[in-house]
This record gives C-alpha cells, structure tokens and sequence, in this order.
C-alpha cells in the first residue's frame, strides 16, 4: 500500500487505486452595459466530482475510469483498456485526442480555474478509440483514430471519426526542462444533422453565459493544427500554445479559427512545476502543513486569445487579461483565486444600443481536493 | 485496515473507507374512503443506495461523497473538503445545514423508517456552503452559510443564500445522557420563479402520495427555529423536536407552519442506543448473530405532528402515532417494521363527498446493510 | 489482500472487493436490400461499464451492487443483501430470476458478444425480491418471488409482481461435467398501460435497429418454462436451451413464442470452460501472456432460433448461425471476434417492394477488461 491521495494496493504486477477529486468554484462576472442575462453576477457551483478507479494486471494490461457525477448526468472522462510494452502503451477506449499541452494537463494541475479559451470553443474532449504512444527519452511520439465520445454513441447513426497525432520534443537544457509540441488532427463528422456551435463561456464555469458563439455550422469535417512551446526552469515557468482550426461547412466558404495563450507563472516558495510524459504535472509543496510548512504558493498570468470570426462566420474574438493565485496547503488540496478582465469584439450577446464590443471583469475562487 | 462495514485502510495522518448502504423498503398504505390515487395499497422501491468515499490526509484535511443512486438520476449527498484543527472543523462543500437532531442523525441510525413529517414538508436538504463547528466536551457550536443544493445550482440563475446556526449543550447527569439543542435559520430564495410547494409523504417513502401539500407559494425567504430535546439512559432513550417556519411569500400574508414529535424508544436487548456529536449514532448488538447471539432488538413509539395550514394557506394537519421494532443482528445490518396510524384534517387529497378529514394506516418494512 | 482482478481485503469474516467491468464493442450489420435505417452498418459504444462492490460481514451476511453507467442514465445491476447458512442462501434486493444458463451466466463469460436471441426478447431482467436457493453437490435448487426492477418501481403504481423457480442436476460422468436444468416462470404485469413490445437486436448491441419486435401488447401476464442441456469434457463443451414464453393478452388470444440454441466450443488451447453454480464461469488461460504464454483460445458455433409469431401476432421469426473467436490473454481481459448470418421471416422492418423475408450478415469485435 503506497499513498497518493487515496492508497494504491499493489503486489506483483497488480495494482490498483480509487480515484476521486472534488472542485467547488464561486465566480463573479461583471454584467457589460446592457446585457441581460440572469447567469451574470455571482455564481457558484460543483465544478467537478470524479469518481473512479485505475489499475494494472500482470502481462502489462492496465484500466482506467473516471465518472464525472457533477453534471445532471454523470459523464464518462476516462474510460479505457490499455497495454504497456516497454515504452510503448496501446490503448483502447475513451480517452484524450493528444490536442495539445493544455488540454492533455489534467484539470487539477492547470495554471487557471479554466483551460485556455480555444480548448472548449474548438470541442476538445475525449472520444472512443485506439491509440499508441511511444514515450522516449526526449520524445514522445502519439497517434490515433477515434469515433465519438460516450454519449454521443448512444446514436447508433453516429458515423463521424477522426486521426490525431502528436509530437513532443522534450530535452533539458542547462537547468531547464524544455518543451516543443506540434499536433495535428482530422475529423469527419459523418454528417450528422444537428448543427455545431463553437463557442466559450468567460473564463469561469459556474455561469452558462457565452459571449462568444458562432450560429450551428453544418460541419462537414474538422482539420486542426496546434504548436506548443513551454519551459520550466526552477520556480519559473512560461507556456504558449497556437491552434487552428479550419471548419468545413456544407454548402458554404470554410472559416479557420484561432485560439492560443501565452502565461508565465511564479512559485514563489520556491518549488518547480511538475512536468511529465508532455504535459504538466502535480505541484508538490516543499513545505507542506503536515509537516508545520505554509505549503505552495504559486503566481501565473496569462494573455489569452480566441477568434471566433472568419469566411463571413461572426463568432466574435475575445482577448484575456488574466492573473491567478494558488495555494497548495499539500500535495492533494489546492486553493485558487482567479482574476481577469475580458474584451470582447462583436460578442455574441448585445449589450446598450446593440453595442457587441465591450469588456466584462471576472473573478473566480476554486477549492479542491484530489486522491 | 480496521472495519468499518468497509475496511479503512489508514496511516500516519492519512485514511480511506469506502461508503455505501443500501435499503429496501415496501409499504402499504390504506385507502381512505374516496381517495383515488394509484400509489396506495402496496408498493415497494429501493429506497436508498449510497456509493462513496471518505478519508483523510496529512495536515488536517478529509473528504466524503456520497452519491445515492436510488433516484432516476444520482444525486449528492455529502460531497465535502474539511479542515480539522483540535476542536474545529470547517467544512466547504455540500452538507446539512445543522437542521436539528432528526435531521442530522444519520438514516441509518433513525428510529422510524422515515424522519419527522416537518422535516421534508420544511425541504431540509443538504446544500453548498462554508461552515465551521466546535466540539466541546459538553456544548457543540455549528454554524455556517450556504447557496443551494449541487443539482439546484446547475442554474446559473439561482441566487438563494441562507445562515444556518445550531447550539447543542449535552451534559452526562447521573447515568443518563441530556441532550439540549436550538437552532435558527434564515434563507433567501433568490426569487426564483417557480413556486414551493410544502407537502409530505405519509411516512412511508415507496408511495409518492402527499396527504399534505400547500399549493405553490412564491416564497421570498424562509425563517425557521427549532428546539431539541433527549436523553439517553441506560436502554431507554427519549426525544422531542419542535421546529417553527415563517414564509415570506411575495404578495400575500407570511404563514408560519409547525411541526414536531415526541418519541420514546427501548432496547429490549439491553444495549443503549448510540449518540455522538449532537445526534443518534449507531446501535451495536451486544450479542450479535456472528457471536451466536441473536442481536439487537429494539422498540420505538412516536406522537409525530405536522401542520401546513396558516394565514388563509391551507396545507393540511397530520398527527402520526407510529410504533417501529427494530433488528439489527449485526453493527450494520438491519431490519425494521413500522406501523402507524395517520389522522388528516383538510388534506390535499379529496374523499368520499368531498371530505378531507380522515385517516390512513401504513405500515412498512425495510431491510438495509451499510458500509 | 487477494487478487481477484481488483484486491479482494478480508479477516474474520469480512471482506470488501471493488468491482467493474469495461466491454467496448464495434459492429457492422450489412444492409438488407430495401432496409433504410440509419443505424445499419458500422457502429460502435461502451457496451457495459460497471462499478460496484461486494462484501461479506461476521454472520454469514454479504451485499453486492453494480450499476452500469454506460447507458445514458445509470442503470442498476445486482443490487442485494444476502445471507448464508451452510449451503443455503436468501438474497433480498435486486437479482436475476433464475431464467437460465444463458441468463445466468455472467456476461463476461458468455460464448458470444450477445445471449441468445430470447433472452432480450423475452425480457429477462433482474428484479427486486426475495430469493432462497440450495447448492447441493449435484443438485441446485432456486426459487424467489419477485415484484419489478429498481427503475420501473419509482412509479408507485406499479403492481406487478411474479414468481420464479428453477432446478439444476450437475453430476460428473465420467470426466465430463454434466448440467441438467428445468426453470418455470409467472409474473403478473399488474396491469401497466403503456404495452409490452418483445423484440431484439440482431445478436450485436451499437444498432439499435430491431428486425424482429411485436406491436405493442396488453399483457396481463406472462408465464414462460426452460429447459436446459450443457456438457463441459475436456477442452470441449456443448449446451442447448429451449424456452416458452406464454404470454396473455387482454381482450385477444394468447400467443407462446419460442427461442433456444445449441452451440458447441472447443478451448484450442486446452483449458477447459468454467462451470460452478449452474452457469459457465470464468475461463482462465493455463499460459497467461503474464508468464510468457499466448492465453488462451476460443472457438464457438452456435444455432439460435427466435420466433415471435403466433396466435395472430406478428413479430417475426430469425434463425442464427454464428461463430466466436475469443482471445483471453490473461484471466480478466477478453477480446472477441463474432460472424454470424441472420435470416428472418417476417421481420418488423420491409425490405425492397415491401419484401420481409431477407437475411444479414454480422460482425462484431468487443475488448473487455473486467475486475
């Protein structure tokens, strides 16, 4: 039995864990001149609550399940076989689309509350499929062909299916962990009806607000393209990311959209930012309170930018002025406060005079705890 | 690894048990002359079943879930960080709002196979919030704030609030245990639209049958007060709650509806029934089946009244004379028969020639295990 | 600690095992000429995703519950309480009916990705009751009485309620391992309005199309008979299975339909099929991939016939011929390859120029991990 949150019992090839994690936000959105929407001001809400289960069998098979139970319908994350050989995993099942750094870093070791913009606007999530990874010294190499996700699947006219390849770059130089990440990724839709809408909320999750949306697109297919470029080096650490999406639309010019960010963050007791297998990794304060420490305390900033907007699709563009504070008392529990202010350009919603430029301030607090 | 129905595996600051419990209820309710409503008679249902998590980590920190998935779609229980230094604990996340002795001991431990009638009619519900309490010896301190429950905030609309504080003073006096509780509760609803209905199952929970039920009310704010009293001495027990709730409703005159019970209760196998930090904890048989005993038996009779009729409303009153024996041939096994006799004046549900003063006799069984 | 694909913990009479289950399946039915539905040819889900415990505690008491959280809204498996004394067992809770070996053998044991047409069909499901059953060392006696499942039951006006016996001689001849089985079924629908649709998939579970299905029928009550023949020799095995189904409908004639199958398999790599408690069980490889081996090998045929006309009702008749190809690289993870030609006479759905006598052609894939 070795602890990591929850206990891992282990023995001989075998191994397995509960997993679970908890994520309360409040978050405060400023109302632009105009707007009526009654999910503007204060807010708050489960953010996230996993429930779950990962494990290993001797020959080199491995699960892992998480349930995400804080939507009104419990939706699968996770859900996946996998098979390691040496350096090579196949697996089998939902699991991420190697979308990029932001997107492949779990949610409980993020920089902010919220991944940047272009991740949920351009529908990141995990879908059905097979995929291999081979993890080297100082490069990682994925690649795979998905279908849908879970839910999605429950329609047995569900045709759509995708590629998605990746490639990361990883060395040290002198005392700095370098990265250098190039995706790219295809998918058909298989023409199904019901029209895609790209769009983001503010930043914060407790509201269902979108500023930015474009109309249903009757998507025909997905083509995407994503550099990434990130460093950590002692308590510093700098991340940007650029990805484009080119939307090919039934019977209608084809609108690329962009999104990406560029942070840099702080940890100002001194420890460094995890970073494992092309994404980052779990903070682990030097002091912790267990052991009479303060803990971590982690300072990040970010201008984050997305562009809904294109081939006569108006979407909008939002640009974000953003600043976090992170408290970690331990390994496991972590505070955040969020700060940011937004601008956006011909916003979805109309604020005084049908004015569709305007800024909105947000705040946003998050406590969580994970095993 | 100790047990605890599940094992907890623990060490060294950290801890983690597995949570469940099921219970399987059928009931038979009579029918009054008149009434014609489908769900009376006989029906069965599993009545609750809990999966969760609890557990703790270095530095004062823990959690617990508990998600029950009876209901069509899971719903949260528990789902809560806490912090425990010495005494005090603070709390965020969804939890009880420190409601009053019935309420806030555990279903597993209640002496009935349903709670008082006030506490449902008066929607006690776990919700989201941050609260503190201190355990002394004698006196128990809880307060806290609080938004809604997680499945209500799925709104990003719903702007309620509420302050909820409790104080329970619980000397040892000769052989017996006292009991003494009082607690106050103020909520502000937000104004949203929908309406509340007060009403309350005729203490049976298969049957979704209200005998008692006030039509909508737009309620702007909830006052309440409650009053507890109990003791515990040697194999008898005693308790009796008292709870006020004053309703601001938009436009029309504040009722003020009441209900409460007096209730006694006698091990007939010796053991004293269990109580722990202001509430009834577990019974554990002295001579369980595992030892070759034949375990815990328990009687319980209850004078329960409920009245939802005030300033022009009319709700409703319900008085129940209810009587339940109790088995429990293990720590966490348990059977329970209940009986009752239920008297209606202007219930919600006509009968014969319109008349709505009349009574119902129920009676219901369940079997339950917990982890 | 055991390990039974997740660590069993147990002492003294307790014990606590972590349970779930991952079967991804992808399928493609070809397209009868005429048919248009769109969920014919390729498709692809999470065909089952269980969690779940099971644990025993000091007395001879156990539980066991397993929800599936594949379809949209998470459905439950087992969910019971039982009690053992000696080579006696009452289970309380929601169970299986005793329909049969195929039925009850567990759906990660099964010779093919689906049962047999007539499970579905027929509608077996687990229910909410009370069960006894006598394991013998050759003879097996199951026996219950029943109302509906958990979710039918929120609907407090349901009545229905049914009984269920079965009884199963297994002795060893020679070195073969024989299994003898009759089951007997009543069940009383209490009446519901809504009509009862008999129909089924054709053998694989992502299409949601139904060759074969009634109308909806006024089912008063069904009452239905089993008979069932299986053999384990070696690394061969053979079964057969016939099942009546009378059914009666208010205000019309009361149709039986029929269904059964005779299949045989041979383990190519030598081992031989679990039997145990009158149902198959687990199949563990002799060379795991874990010690260096290739697992183990399947192959299995199998007839099944369905016919749901009769008594002037038209649902149809299907004949099966099918073929598996199982691969267990270890003793918790399955990969199936299923083949099979269907052939209908009156299917539910027309063909070119109204024609519905038409066959198609089946083919399935599952990866299966379960713990």
């Amino acid at each position: 039995v070795s602890w990591k949150g929850a206990p891992e019992v282990s023995s001989k090839g075998w191994s397995f864990k509960p997993r679970g994690r908890l994520q309360f936000d409040a978050a405060r959105i400023s109302r632009p001149a105009g707007v009526a929407d009654t999910g503007l001001g204060f807010s708050n809400e489960l953010r996230r609550a996993y429930l779950g289960v990962q494990g290993t069998m001797p020959g080199g098979f491995g699960y892992r399940i998480d349930i995400d139970f804080a939507p009104s319908s419990p939706e699968f994350q996770e859900a996946f076989i996998d098979y390691t050989h040496g350096r090579t995993t196949i697996t089998a099942g939902q699991h991420n689309g190697f979308q990029g750094l932001e997107e492949l870093t779990s949610d409980v070791n993020t920089s902010f509350m919220e991944r940047a913009a272009f991740t949920d606007a351009f529908g990141f999530e995990r879908r059905l499929g097979i995929s291999a990874q081979y993890r080297g010294d100082v490069l990682l190499l994925q690649g795979g062909v998905f279908t849908d996700n879970i839910a999605d699947l429950s329609d047995d006219a569900n045709n759509s299916y995708g590629f998605d390849g990746r490639i990361v770059f990883s060395p040290k130089m002198g005392g700095a962990n370098l990265h250098l990440g190039a995706s790219a990724h295809y998918r058909d839709t298989g023409g199904t009806g019901a029209g895609t809408r790209y769009r983001q909320r503010p930043q914060l999750h407790p509201t269902d607000v979108r500023f930015l949306a474009t109309p249903a697109l009757q998507v025909t297919s997905e083509t995407s393209y994503g550099l990434e470029l990130a460093t950590v080096a002692g308590p510093f650490h700098a991340a940007a990311e650029a990805h484009w999406m080119r939307v090919s639309v039934a019977g209608a010019a084809d609108p690329t959209f962009f999104g990406g960010y560029i942070e840099g963050g702080w940890l100002l007791t001194g420890e460094s930012r995890g970073y494992r297998d092309g994404a980052f990794d779990r903070i682990k304060p030097a002091n912790p309170v267990s052991d009479g420490g303060i803990g971590a305390f982690a300072l990040n900033v970010r201008y984050d930018y997305l562009d809904l907007s294109d081939a006569g699709i108006i979407g909008g563009r939002q640009q974000g002025f953003l600043a976090a504070l992170i408290w970690k008392p331990t390994d496991y529990v972590l505070f955040a406060l969020n700060g940011g202010r937004l601008l956006f350009d011909d916003a979805a919603l109309a604020g005084t005079g049908g004015d569709r430029d305007y800024g909105a301030t947000v705040v946003g607090l998050r406590s969580q705890i994970d095993f």
